[in-house]
This record gives C-alpha cells, sequence and structure tokens, in this order.
C-alpha cells in the first residue's frame, strides 16, 4: 500500500467505532436523597443518588471512618475488582488490609463523585424535568463543593458525624481541601496528595483540548449522543490520551517507550509506529468504553472551577482559620500537573492560620501518576501520619 | 438556555465548519527542480519545487548569505506581511534591516520546507503518477534530512557555495543540525535555536494527540479532505491548540490569562469561559486558515523521525566530527518542550570532537515561544556570534 501509516491506524478507529453504543449498565451500591441538593451555580437538583463502595468495619463509635475521594477519571472501586473492565482497584497500591490505609483498622468510604458515571447522579441521570431522558449536556454546573455536599449526605446517611480522615489525590485531594473548608468539624485529618487549591491556567488549557476533542467528534451531537444511540469514542479517546500525557514525566515516559519503534523488522520509514503513539490509543480506547463524554465535560469544569482562595475573599489561609483539621499535603518531585509548589503554598497558608500541617515532598520520577503507582516513600509517609492521628484521635 | 457552556462554542464551530474549503492559492516565489529528490525512505519524488523569499543583496563572492530554517507551523514568509494572513512576518524580531540577523549586511533566504503547504512540494502538490490529483496521504514520508536536501538545491541553483550561516529555531534548529551534519563544508556558522538531536518521547506523544484529532475528523476522509471540498478544521485546530500549550510556559500563560472570566458581568456559573480557552479556540482557529492538514501530519512526523545519534551509529559526536563550522547552541530556560538539556548534551557532543561550539541558555519564563518574541538577550547573543562569525570569514 503506498503512502505511510501517519500514527494513525485506521483499523483501530473502525473498531471503536463498531463499539458505539451507550456504556454498559451495571447496578451500583447506592443512596438515593428525595431532597435534592442545591448546587453553587444556584440551581437545585430535585433528587439525587450518591453510589459508593465500603471496606472494612465502622467501630461502634463511628470513628474510625476513611473517606476516599477520587479523581477525575476514578470511581469509587477503590479496592476490588471493578465490575466494567475487570481490574483491579485503581487504589490498590494504598487501600486494604495492612496498606497505608489499613482495611482491618478503618472503615473505608468512596463514593462516586456527583456529575459521575458509576451511579452517583450525573448527566446519565433522568433529567428533573423530562424523566424519560437524560440530563445530557444540561446537567447543570457542578463544583468540587457540590461533590464534597453530595458525599456529606452520604456520611450523615451513614451515621458518622466526624470523618477520622478524608484522603485523595489529584481532584480527590482538591476535595479533601474543600471537606476541610467546608466542614472543618467533620473532618479530624486531611491529606490531599499530589493537589492544588486552584486549578492553574496550564491545567484548564489542558482540559479544553479534551472538551474541543469530544466537541469536535461527529458522534457528540452537540452533547445528544445519548439519543443517537453512539458515543463520541474518538473524541473522548483523544481527551484521556491529553490528559494521560500531564500525568506521567518526560522521564516516565522515555523509560517506558523511549523512541523504540514497534516493529523493529520494518527497516523503512513506510508503517514505522513508535510504541508511545501505540500505548497512548490503548489508553484512550480502554478509557471510552468506561466512561460518559457528558461526565468528562461536568468534571473537568468542575476542577477548572475550583479557586478556594477566591472563595475565600482571595486568602487562601482564610478557607481554614480556626481549623483543627491535622493535614498532611504531599506532592511528587516530578510532578508538573500538580507542582510541588502548589502542596507549599497550600501548607503555607496552613501554617498562616497556625492550623496542624505537615507538608511532604516525596522523590519520584513518575509525574503525576505517582500517587496511583508503587511509591513506598508515600505508603510509609501515610500510614505514619494515620498512625499518629489515630492516636490523637484515641483510635489506637 | 438551559445547561452550561462547556467552554465548547457551538457558533465557533458552527463557524469553522462554514468555512470548510480548500486553502487559498497563492503564487508562490519557487524554483522547479526537474531531477526531483531521493528520499531517505527510499522512493524518488520525479520533480519537486522549492518555494522561497530572500531579503537584502547576495555579495560578488556570494560569501554572505544566511539560510534561516522555519518551525512545524512556519514558513518563507520571515520578514515581510503575509500573504495570506496580512500579519508581519514571523521572524520580524530577528531578521531585518539592522536587526540580530541583519537584512543589510547579509543575504536572508527562507525555503518552505519539503512536505509544506506553502508552495514547495507537499501532500497537496500533484501526485507523480495521478498528476490531475494532490498526492494527499499518499505524499512520502520526508525527514529533516530531505527537508535539508531540498533547500541544498535551491542554494546551489541560487551559486552559492557556502552559507555564512543557517540559523532556525525549534524545527528549523533540527534543520540547522542536520546541514551541519550533512554538509559541513558548506556551513560556515550553524545556530540551533531552542532545538534538539531528537525528538523526545514526550515531544512524540503530543504530536500524537494532534494527529489523532486530525484523523478523528469527520472532514479528514481518510486523508481525501481535498477530493470532498472541504477541509478536517475541527481536528486541525485542536492539534495546533495541543502544540500552542507545549509552546508556552505555565508562568507565560498564567501572566497571559490566570484564571479571569472572558465576561465578568456574568457571575452565575453558566457560560462563563476563562480565557484561556477563547485563545486556544482563537489560536487554533486562525491557524486552521492558513495550513494543510495533510502538511501537518507530514511534518510533525518528520520530527518525530529525527534523531541524529541514530542516524551516526548512535553516537552524536560522530555527527560532527571534523567539522570546521562554528555552532551557536541557545536554549531558553523556561522551555520544556526542548529545554535546555537537550541543548546542552549537542554542546556536550560538539565539544568531543573538539568543534567550535558555544552554548548560551537564555533566562526567560516565556517558554519554547521565547525564540519567537521579543527576547533581547537571545538578540544580543546571536548579533554578536555572527559579527564574530563575519569576521573570521572575512566579510567585516
Amino acid at each position: 500500500m503506498p503512502g505511510i501509516a501517519w500514527g494513525i491506524s485506521q483499523a483501530h478507529i473502525g473498531s471503536v467505532m463498531d463499539q458505539s453504543q451507550t456504556l454498559p449498565e451495571v447496578a451500583h451500591q447506592s443512596v438515593r436523597f428525595e431532597d435534592g441538593l442545591a448546587l453553587d451555580c444556584g440551581r437545585h437538583l430535585a433528587n439525587i443518588t450518591v453510589a459508593y463502595r465500603s471496606y472494612g468495619t465502622l467501630n461502634a463509635a463511628a470513628s474510625n471512618a476513611i473517606l476516599v475521594c477520587h479523581a477525575l477519571t476514578g470511581d469509587q472501586y477503590v479496592a476490588e475488582i471493578h465490575p466494567l473492565t475487570g481490574k483491579p482497584g485503581w487504589w490498590n497500591t494504598v487501600v486494604g488490609p495492612g496498606k497505608a490505609v489499613d482495611t482491618e483498622k478503618y472503615f473505608v468510604i468512596c463514593a462516586n463523585v456527583l456529575g459521575g458515571c458509576m451511579g452517583s447522579t450525573g448527566p446519565r441521570s433522568a433529567h428533573d424535568e423530562r424523566p424519560n431522558e437524560p440530563w445530557g449536556t444540561e446537567f447543570p454546573a457542578v463544583t468540587i463543593q457540590d461533590m464534597v455536599r453530595a458525599q456529606k449526605l452520604l456520611i450523615d446517611h451513614l451515621g458518622i458525624s466526624r470523618l477520622f480522615a478524608v484522603v485523595g489525590g489529584s481532584m480527590g485531594g482538591m476535595q479533601a481541601l474543600a471537606w476541610a473548608a467546608l466542614y472543618p468539624d467533620a473532618v479530624f485529618a486531611a491529606v490531599p496528595v499530589a493537589a492544588a487549591a486552584y486549578h492553574s491556567a496550564q491545567n484548564i488549557a489542558f482540559h479544553e483540548i479534551g472538551r474541543q476533542a469530544i466537541a469536535a467528534d461527529p458522534f457528540f451531537y452537540a452533547g445528544r449522543y445519548w439519543a443517537e444511540g453512539v458515543t463520541p469514542e474518538r473524541g473522548l479517546a483523544v481527551a484521556r490520551m491529553t490528559a494521560h500525557i500531564t500525568y506521567v514525566s518526560e522521564a516516565a515516559l522515555t523509560r517506558k517507550f523511549g523512541r523504540r519503534l514497534q516493529n523493529a523488522t520494518d527497516l523503512t520509514l513506510l508503517g514505522d509506529r513508535f510504541e508511545v503513539e501505540s500505548y497512548l490509543e490503548y489508553q484512550g480506547s480502554s478509557f471510552v468504553r468506561r466512561f460518559d463524554a457528558n461526565s468528562y465535560l461536568t468534571i473537568t469544569r468542575a476542577m477548572d472551577l475550583f479557586d478556594l482562595a477566591a472563595d475565600h475573599g482571595g486568602a487562601l489561609p482564610s478557607a481554614f482559620a480556626g481549623s483543627k483539621t491535622r493535614f498532611l499535603l504531599v506532592s511528587f518531585s516530578s510532578d508538573w500537573l500538580f507542582p510541588t509548589a502548589q502542596s507549599r503554598a497550600i501548607a503555607r497558608a496552613l501554617n498562616h492560620v497556625a492550623a496542624n500541617a505537615s507538608f511532604v515532598e516525596i522523590m519520584s520520577d513518575k509525574g503525576h501518576d505517582a500517587f496511583l503507582l508503587d511509591e513506598p516513600d508515600f505508603h510509609r509517609t501515610l500510614s505514619g501520619f494515620l498512625a499518629g492521628c489515630a492516636e490523637h484521635a484515641g483510635l489506637s
């Protein structure tokens, strides 16, 4: 065949398109709140559902609960096989028996965020006014704080008046910060990992590429793809690929792939493909089978809107004035998406109001993704911090 | 209207689509070489055209010529109003009367690269075997070295046996390196700016996002959009947006846009748009009016294939063994796409073979784009280096 394979496998795109359909329906454990939720944007959701998973046992005093908050493309399946992908839980490295977040000691809860697509109310849920259709792009704008308010309903429902800890990485770390700011008395300890108190211009820009790629997909149908029985998989895959690059460090990408040609027997320029390209395509295509495009738009926008200082008259310390919460801030040295400087700025704000705060930068060359990976220094730090807090909380 | 404007202006996308058409035809100054060109991929183009512009006067000895090499989305209109966009020349900051590359002293040439879309042979040119259609995606894979060979034909045609200097930034810097490696006796001085001796895994990954976005555009038609009278403008815009983010530093993006809402009177979440988003959309949409998608695929692939050490048995110094060329390597401190370490590695390779090499890192917070912008330290460095070389070359 003449011409070169521009790093674009038409066969791949074809196979993705063949699978264009709505996401599989899975029964998720959930609670429905009939009073709904008032959102930051001024609208009121008539009712909301919060899907969640829990691990371990709540003690009699309901004082050993740890809420884990997931990141942009995560969900509630923290420490068990995922019902759609069949893969291990996304934070298996951290949560489980004997691990840093020890499910033999703590009652661990994780809820799918408001706006998500794994059982909690989001763009795939029934429209308040037209219950026979999903919200789609008419789903109201939600904020990180709205997500936290939905989780608070769940925590109250479970009979927990104070969480022993809120732990999360990336967008999960934003939620941990918002929990501490909104409900200081309900959070004994907070651990924002690889997080920031606001989304930077560069972060917004990368999200915007993903949103534009989704909007440019012919199967997007202005957000009404559900009505056509298709999904904008190509656009969603490009969005995921873009995000993925921001999650890994240059060093990690090079170590994994370097410039190796995938097909070493093909010595001409025709048809050669760098390994990194097929990897990125794989990342993109596996993602579209489990994630809803309108949820991706909703959640990226929630992250972009996050600016804790702006919500407190421009002064980040004001968000934590008088807080009794114990904070552990963790950053990773090669994370260029949520760089160490962002965590350090939060630590300074906490020091400014004499809050109880520790800050640790973990040396790692794995980029933002490090919070999900095998990083013994991080796990030891987290484990030690929680043990100390448990002592202070009278849990030991 | 209910729902939020997800940072995706449907009106904008509509207006781009309305303009879907082939690029305007402009008469470019060019030379046609009837013997064609043998390419690295093993194919032979039956004939090639090289479009170029020149500024200043070639002296009687033909010894004062400076070849300027353009970057991925640049072209030959270095120092004059662009015929399509009406904007000033892309390197007006550097090239012109009394500037660092002084057109009152030097004869400055810039050619559109092979594979480009501004008059030189590329995917829009007539197919060798089917002259009534363009090459499209059947255009052979070209390399940076192929681009240089095409420029060499032009230089020979102009009666220049030795260039006083080859100067270029980004992909232009790759060409300057390839010139020095391929034709050491024809290059008195070489100035690769914000460049690298190979394209990194991360660089390839960012290019791949752009290529995937183009391929995902319904108007791409597997590269045969020209036959349909349309162009894949949405995909090309996403590609350009992605590249643009890599060209600017985080600090520059924040300084320019921060988190300001574009419409400060709109205090709800509905319809808000961060400035950075509309800027990126503008960057993307203005680009699609002057650039051909298949050229974008061709040229990004040429950059991805660049690996000067690999072409010399894995040893970069071997590329410059015995070279008499005087080198000035320039990097910018906040450039994360072609970071300082890449230029330093080239300088080390040159030192290893005792070549005449200077290396300067310019302190700047403008990212990769700094090479195009108002950077007095860079301009003074370049001017001084060229003056020193002119003395050695007997030009003063």
